[in-house]
């Protein structure tokens, strides 16, 4: 791998609600491996955005009452400098001539974000999956910058079962020849490198427990069966097709690539030189660690083992291990579980009858 | 799919041991998805079986006193007719051109073995994996075939979590350009392709417990990383990159898709119209199902319930669930669990002192 720097590297951003005079009502949202800093609609992007029933007026992460930023990730795509960026000493792609990137460079870019916009603390710093780790990255790196964490089915570091898997994934991509070593133009990915990626990837975000839920050994409909002698026969393989094929177009490869190498080479432990150590430089006054017990790549015994090792410095932290049966996607999907822990630590008002008329409403 | 019939098929098989003069000591063994009929080592062939500790005088199924015959499994590529075969039409392999195979077929394949055998009934008919499930076909199609029936890491019919990993497992291998629409020469096989499929395998095999004792987050020492941006920088990775170089070369890749494709098809209810109406046509008297906790594949969940969807007929059903670490692949390596039940059942007599010098000997 190579090491280096970036030349007048950009981070794209969206915000969302106002702040406040005393400067102390931010959060900031750090994504997943493949979202936008679109994480809602606003009056400039009226678009859904990828945690839509989050975020916004009256929702758990009220914009009404607080400040929020999100930022694409540097090293994604979305506006953000990233491998498939023009890299100006050569007015090509970076491609694989991009530094290897860490979250700990995404995180600060997300503090560049933050003091561009005159912030010197958050309220809090939030993230779920990816964004979890690089969450935690931010409260180590910078310790007083946000007075709390959220992490959601995240970790402290990642598994070597999802290591494997996301070398995988890689590999899945890098042995597409439309990939050509890194060498490809944007407009010519490595569809179906990129494709089979997004199917392991779509097998690991849910549960086999959700598989046999929601599909069970269901065939799909004759006139939908291809003509093809290892083709889609079971309804699980056409769900899988059809994400596959929504994935790809939007996601540059290289970025991809990247994006979940750093994901397996970040581990607190190489802040302090143990997981308790690296752990106990969070400058968080209060964390909160949600976790979903069918999560297969972030398994919630590494979630508790997290929320364990933020027990230092007389932090407050809560720990919620939930039962959803949607694993990895859950905070994506299971909004019933997720919202009211997250209103409860963020004081929301949605309990106010009729407030959340206009998402979807939910039992206190 | 194409449906059609094979024109004087051939199954492969070894033997051990010796029939008694009642011919009331029979053991048929079917095979999981890649191994030969080779399950232990003879006179003819001292080369290891692939379940070596487990079949051979003195051990749990006692070659001494019992006649073991292992088939190859029709469709697969060790003495069998599969589609790497030659086509006595078109004096070319198969290829895709050979019909769609399902497990009934393998099971009608081992019912011939035994006919020409001049065997009637089987002491039992045993199988760990996809041979499971072919055993379980094989005690359906010939309720009177077998005295008793052994499933170890199996099913009545596979889960749509597992049906997606071999999907994509076979698209791995359709999408190498080398697999050439299935037809390409033997010694050409889609090697990129194959590896990926195996190490998706070799991940599904094992349980991220076990990957978190044995790998952890070791990187491999600085001379054993490649020179390459996304290479192999972590011992799992590593580990994955060796077995899938052993696995290529030793399978053929259109024969993988035939059987892969034949245990995704497979449901006992599709013979008598449910789950229980198609155990209940097992003519098995005794049926043993050994199941693992941390199988990712064949969840203990349904094991479970092919035990008791046995316990019909008054049949005699043991049902074991080990807490074994190596999830799917347990009934290969770790035998110490699985040594005392099989001897249990085959009424071994292990426990005789100096008996099991030769294997690896363990604590009862």
């Amino acid at each position: 791998m190579q090491h280096g720097s970036l030349k007048d590297p950009v981070v794209a951003y969206e915000t969302w609600g106002e702040l406040n005079f005393q400067k102390d009502n931010a959060i900031l949202i750090f994504t997943g491996l493949s979202p936008s800093a679109h994480a809602a609609s606003s009056d400039l992007d009226s678009s859904h955005g990828w945690w839509e029933p989050m975020v916004g007026p009256g929702r758990p992460i009220d914009t009404s009452k607080y400040f929020v930023i999100c930022v694409n990730s540097l090293g994604s795509c979305f506006g953000s400098t990233g491998p498939s960026s023009i890299d100006p000493a050569t007015d090509k792609p970076y491609g694989v001539n991009f530094p290897v990137l860490t979250l700990e460079d995404i995180a600060r870019g997300g503090h560049e974000v933050i003091s561009s916009l005159g912030l010197t603390q958050l309220h809090s710093v939030i993230g779920a999956s990816m964004g979890g780790m690089t969450a935690l990255a931010f409260s180590i790196l910078y310790p007083a910058a946000a007075k709390a964490l959220v992490s959601i089915s995240s970790s402290a570091r990642v598994s070597p079962y999802a290591i494997a898997l996301r070398s995988l994934q890689r590999e899945m991509i890098r042995s597409d020849p439309m990939w050509r070593e890194g060498d490809y133009s944007n407009d010519q990915q490595p569809v179906v490198g990129m494709q089979q990626a997004r199917k392991l990837g779509m097998i690991t975000y849910r549960s086999p427990e959700e598989f046999q839920k929601r599909f069970g050994r269901e065939f799909v409909s004759e006139e939908r069966q291809q003509n093809d002698i290892f083709g889609v026969d079971f309804e699980v393989e056409s769900y899988l097709e059809a994400h596959a094929a929504k994935f790809t177009g939007t996601f540059d490869a290289n970025c991809y690539l990247y994006l979940s190498r750093a994901m397996d080479l970040f581990d607190v432990a190489d802040h302090g030189g143990s997981l308790d150590q690296g752990l106990s430089r969070v400058g968080a006054d209060r964390a909160l660690v949600i976790g979903v017990e069918t999560d297969v790549l972030f398994p919630i015994d590494q979630q508790r083992e997290l929320a364990e090792g933020l027990k230092s410095n007389q932090r407050e932290v809560l720990f919620h291990s939930l039962p959803s049966l949607q694993g990895h996607d859950a905070f994506l999907v299971d909004m019933d579980r997720f919202r009211p822990i997250l209103c409860d630590f963020f004081n929301c008002t949605m309990n106010q009858p009729g407030q959340l008329k206009s998402v979807n409403p939910f039992p206190f």
